[in-house]
């Protein structure tokens, strides 16, 4: 999609004066800065805010919204940029708020296995920081990307299949809304049914109903056991088979992921590996020790019935995160194939019974196209990537990326699946919301209107108001 | 909360004879039927319909309602009858929709672990339904609830510490919107960054949004060895020490339900059994047969410094049933405890670390008062239930029971728990929502008006406006 429908919305001298006047220089109009919080990883042009402002605090940001929203001028909130829709883009200009001042840890419930953190605490800045409690969360989209970004996005990552995703791990958000009001969208207890679930209305609404300034999560114990693998297959439906398999088994596993040998070739020169180049899946078990072994007999024994090699294990700390910080470079490393280009990453997901089907069907349309793609993807919930390497100043590479593209979503809405498993829609993915969710988008449009009447908040996302 | 507020809307002639035309004799205004779905369980004023429509389809949900949106007449959506807080009482007349007709399980996709059904299957039709799958639904609230009715009022029950509730459990929902048009959530990947969430707004919803005419859920593979047993302890607090060790060792219990001695007495009586009359624990363990094995040295060794006496195994699925159908009995075997009596069911949820704290403050409330009462709970999620056995004809037990019970839901609110952890709000308890939702209530009233600008879609529950 596009973005041109946008007219960018004049900026009043008067906003910027009151934002000045209470930010001083965490106020920045610098065309380099605000160049910066406009763009994101993905190839979707880029729009610049008028301004960036700093926050530091709940409060701030209530400010700044509230400012904004006196001056009808749009407000984004920005995290570490690292989103892959163009959900940062200032379609119609505004002010860009970034979190990245506001990354405390306040609060770990070590009892309750919970943590309260500031919007732009990132993933393994939480995880560092709960090192000596023996617990962790687990939610790991490859980049390490801010808390209150991977809420806004509903973003998951290699651990979903085991754990959820944020949908499942955020237990209340702290909110800005539109008017510069804050809520608090739930309690502590691990359970409610006191009135409309406003925690998951506020976990992938990508900063479209208001602003996440605090998010309580869920931790784990970090488990007695863990043991990784890696195992290559013949082909790329001997790889799927097993994972679903495995899921319909209903083994445990904490990670099932798979790479195509175009991504494997891509992590092995990246990242200085020696992979055998083949489709391949990564496997983390988590457990005690005794449940661990379980675990891998199972999958070991659908692995070998499908031609599986020998599983390659990574057992010490050290050799687990080489192999997974392998696997979260993937995009980086499809990159790297071609230098200069940028990346078009897809996001299909279906049902697991439809998953071997809809790879085969995919695989077959990139065999008769000439862009170069890696595949990865967290099969076990049936979510995966291609990662299309293309040259953004190429029309006829971003048209034939787009046809690829939208013949995958296609596949996947015909299949059951969505157009986006955890990327979100940001602008690049709104034309599908039609076909997805037919008439329930006007439901979500109702709510947009409600909730943003002045339709300030990322305007442009999610859903045209 | 009483409902004196409202004053009934008064029911058009035209339209009882358009849903005539419409659904024959499956209209009813006779007085019985409509006193009948009027009322709940609960001990709350009921508030008979002026009709009962006994749909058959969600195109004939989608007429009833857009008939009744035409005549701005209440609609409200009945399962079983089985809510606990007032859920189903037409406060301001109007149209009930009996679901209990649509009741076919429309598709079970067994390599998926779903199923869809039409609102109106019980949890028990389901799970016999599956029998032959090897798989079952889990989520247990005490009645045999339709879907439809759980889905709404966010239902768990005994597996939703290992298993989750409905809000972690429903894929996707058909909904009659309330101007009658018909919207489906989401598509059946297991998961989705695709815009607002839709599913998990209408999950609890509580029919103020709409009305739900099918769900589908996710099922989980029947595990290969269960286990149940039975461990009585000196005190509560011992015993609730041994749930919060458990909880917080990370021992995935399926179940670990609390009982004080007073609900055993009654279980006792009721289902004619013989357990110590003394605080109890009750577990159940799934896994592979090592790791059942496992979960339980670990739980008997944490028990048994607490001093609870020996596990007391119920291993034949028959007497695993024969343990868990008293426990799902334990409402009912309350109420027999007082011949005539009402209940009134408190239903707070705090946080692992407070549970304790907060049923010893909740005993020492308790032996200063006349009011009989059992306590059971779902203690691995932090949720416990105080059953007051009260007679309704009795203004003064009705006003030590509220008493009771606003000091209870303090105490858990203070604790950062909810007045709710599953029963829902309904009529009975809208008076503690400004409490612990405070701002963020008013973001409520913005979607209930948004989605139902009229006010006739249950009228007077969750949030007046």
């Amino acid at each position: 999609m596009t973005a041109t429908a946008f007219e960018r919305v004049p900026f009043n001298p008067n906003l910027l004066a009151s934002l000045r006047r209470r930010l001083g220089d965490r106020l920045s109009t610098s065309a380099a800065v605000c160049a910066q919080h406009g763009k994101d990883e993905s190839y979707h042009a880029p729009h610049a805010p008028d301004a960036v402002a700093f926050a530091q605090t709940t409060e701030e940001v209530a400010e700044i919204v509230a400012l904004c929203a006196e001056y009808q001028t749009p407000v984004i909130a920005f995290g570490t940029g690292t989103s892959l829709e163009g959900h940062v883009a200032a379609l119609k200009g505004g002010v860009c708020i970034d979190l990245s001042q506001m990354n405390k840890v306040l609060r770990v419930n070590a009892e309750d296995l919970d943590a309260t953190v500031e919007a732009g605490v990132t993933r393994k800045q939480l995880n560092e920081y709960l090192r000596d409690t023996g617990l962790f969360f687990p939610i790991d989209p490859g980049a390490d990307a801010s808390i209150g970004g991977m809420a806004a996005t509903r973003a998951s990552g290699t651990n979903a299949v085991r754990y959820g995703t944020m949908r499942e791990n955020v237990l209340a958000l702290t909110i800005v809304l539109p008017d510069g009001k804050v809520i608090r969208t739930a309690q502590r207890a691990r359970k409610s049914a006191a009135g409309y679930d406003l925690t998951r209305l506020f976990v992938g609404s990508e900063g479209t109903l208001g602003i996440i300034t605090e998010v309580t999560v869920r931790l784990y114990g970090i488990p007695e056991a863990i043991s990784a693998a890696v195992c290559a297959f013949p082909t790329i439906g001997d790889a799927v088979d097993t994972v679903i398999l495995t899921i319909q088994n209903g083994v445990p596993v904490a990670r099932i992921e798979l790479l195509d040998e175009a991504q494997i070739d891509a992590i092995n020169k990246y990242s200085k590996l020696d992979h055998k180049v083949a489709p391949t899946l990564f496997f983390e078990f988590h457990g005690t020790e005794a449940g661990v072994a379980e675990q891998t007999d199972i999958v070991k024994a659908i692995a070998a019935e499908h031609g599986g090699d020998d599983f390659r294990w990574a057992t010490t700390p050290e050799a687990r995160s080489k192999l997974w910080q392998a696997r979260h470079d993937a995009y980086y490393a499809a990159l790297a194939l071609r230098p200069g280009s940028k990346g078009w990453p897809t996001d299909v997901c279906v049902p697991i019974s439809r998953l071997a089907e809809c790879i085969a069907a995919t695989k077959d349309d990139l065999a008769q196209s000439t862009i170069p793609s890696a595949l990865a993807g967290h099969v076990g919930d049936g979510n995966f990537h291609l990662i299309f390497m293309i040259d953004p100043e190429k029309p006829e590479e971003i048209a034939e990326a787009s046809r690829l593209n939208d013949r995958m979503v296609a596949r996947a809405l015909a299949m059951e699946g969505t157009c986006t498993g955890e990327h979100g829609i940001g602008y690049g993915k709104m034309d599908f919301m039609v076909t997805e969710h037919g008439p329930a988008l006007e439901v979500m449009r109702s709510i947009k209107q409600a909730l943003d009447p002045k339709g300030i908040m990322n305007p442009g996302k999610i859903v045209q108001v």
